[in-house]
């Protein structure tokens, strides 16, 4: 049997049709639309998913579900989209509409809950029941796997990792409270330390760049040109990162924490100091229960395989 | 039939049987004598659970198994104690010790997991499946039950709720790390902010207590009279709570958070505003996935009961 994976996002709607290994046989994307009405966007998604199996192949009678990846929070007890502020959602029923559609089974996840089941059935997690995804983007998000299945929480609402604090009333986060992991590990917060590191060092090659050109490749690439300041934001940056993950470690004792998300790119060189930090910060230092850190391997394909895994 | 729980203490031993409403019919205590080797502890420990069960008037042979709660890391797989310093043992097979004594099946839990584990099946959580149990003591121990069943992590070593952040490099933690949850949240530090507000406030009814005659109720008493430096110490301790509390909520999202540990018996007075900060303050605030916030109900008892429901 096959299965149906969609991941809704804010700005596009991918679905994908994958086969028993999870390997994606088709794939078809649309403009997601988002803040029109939810019976709109679904009757987009139907198309798509129509599409999809047309161009491999494939018959809806030989499908076992379809799932669904969205941003917000989402209910996989009720199927409901219970809130999503890229969508403008409010409590939408989104399998049960879509079971209406296809008289198929329909399964709804977070989006980065999907993500990390993704790694678990075909990324860097394979084997793995028990793991976090941290994925470093605009916002800190992450996805909670244990005993093999997602762990969502009350109403879905859980897994909301960066919004963990990081320092007691500490820099504004967009969620309305202040010192969340986010504010200091995100992308977003990389590429105000950047800024910020090159006001303050005027010899720094980052004092040379405009603050609306930096990204969250600028600093690295600095430091490439043996750039102090930029280091040291870097390793600065390292340790946010390392210190939330430590959190995890002492909270959940995961066995593997994957980082996933752009900055993550930057593999071993953010990997090794986080690392080195989780095992000598961690509850029992080295003698505790590390686990294996690596960076995720599935990137865009992570939404389709995860919400079909679902 | 009948299930022995052991709470294996660093001062005692208790063993209790209970029957399948996991009431205690009979209990015994007995000195751990710590620091031995585990030969004799586990002999003394041996001898207790006959003992108890000869009270009870109950056969060995009416029992399912049994159960013991120890502090420290404690595998349950394996059935071995890690790594416990209050009992100086490095991996102890202490399940495989008992079962050998009684030809009966035995199972092992850290301390503060058996203790959350017992609210659910006799205390003040029962018939939650997803709760956190926060003890609020010399430290501030924890307890995650997921789905009905303690999440302990690999090796055992998950839940050290105490032992995450509140303030990056904050205040020094007996862990080694600076900044845990415990080096604000706990009793022991509630004394400490005690005494440092009564060095502060010359006027306060804090400065005319000899620290060392300062306890973890000592505060409570002064703001009952009135002090207004004592009241300052409650409401920001209460924010130390919940600023823990709220991580939690955002992490996993549990249905209930329960407080245990000797200042919880401070009750609705820690209770209120530690609900108006996690309300306020976690991830969709008021909309977001609230938890009931109670206090523990088994007090002392929670260890054999919830050893019993390993």
């Amino acid at each position: 049997m096959y299965r149906i994976g969609i991941d809704l996002g804010g700005t596009n709607i991918a679905v994908g049709v994958v086969d028993e290994q999870y390997r994606i046989l088709a794939r078809h994307s649309v403009p997601t639309g988002a803040h029109r009405p939810a019976e709109a966007v679904v009757a987009d998604m139907c198309a798509a998913v129509e599409a999809v199996l047309q161009q491999a192949g494939i018959a809806l009678s030989e499908c076992a579900g379809i799932g669904v990846g969205s941003p917000g929070t989402c209910d996989p007890q009720t199927g409901e989209v219970v809130r999503s502020y890229n969508l403008g959602w409010h409590h939408v029923p989104l399998c049960r509409m879509l079971e209406e559609h296809f008289h198929l089974p329909a399964r709804l996840g977070n989006d980065a809950n999907c993500a990390a089941l993704a790694e678990t059935v075909a990324g860097a997690a394979v084997g793995c029941r028990n793991m976090v995804l941290i994925t470093l983007g605009t916002g800190v998000g992450g996805g909670i796997i244990l005993d093999g299945k997602i762990h969502a929480g009350m109403y879905g609402a859980g897994a909301e990792l960066g919004h963990m604090l990081l320092v007691l009333e500490g820099e504004p986060c967009t969620c309305g409270r202040r010192g969340c992991w986010e504010a200091y590990a995100s992308a977003t917060a990389l590429i105000r330390q950047t800024i910020a590191a090159g006001k303050e060092f005027s010899q720094s090659l980052l004092a040379q760049i405009p603050a609306e050109e930096v990204n969250g490749q600028t600093v690295f690439d600095a430091a490439d040109r043996g750039d102090g300041a930029a280091q040291q934001v870097i390793d600065r940056y390292c340790t946010y990162i390392a210190a939330g993950c430590t959190d995890l470690v002492n909270s959940l004792a995961p066995e593997m924490i994957l980082l996933g998300g752009g900055v993550s790119r930057q593999g071993e060189r953010l990997l090794e100091p986080i690392r080195e930090y989780v095992a000598t910060h961690c509850f029992g230092q080295r003698e505790g229960a590390i686990p294996v850190m690596d960076v995720a391997k599935l990137g865009n394909e992570a939404g389709i395989i995860g919400a079909a895994a679902l």
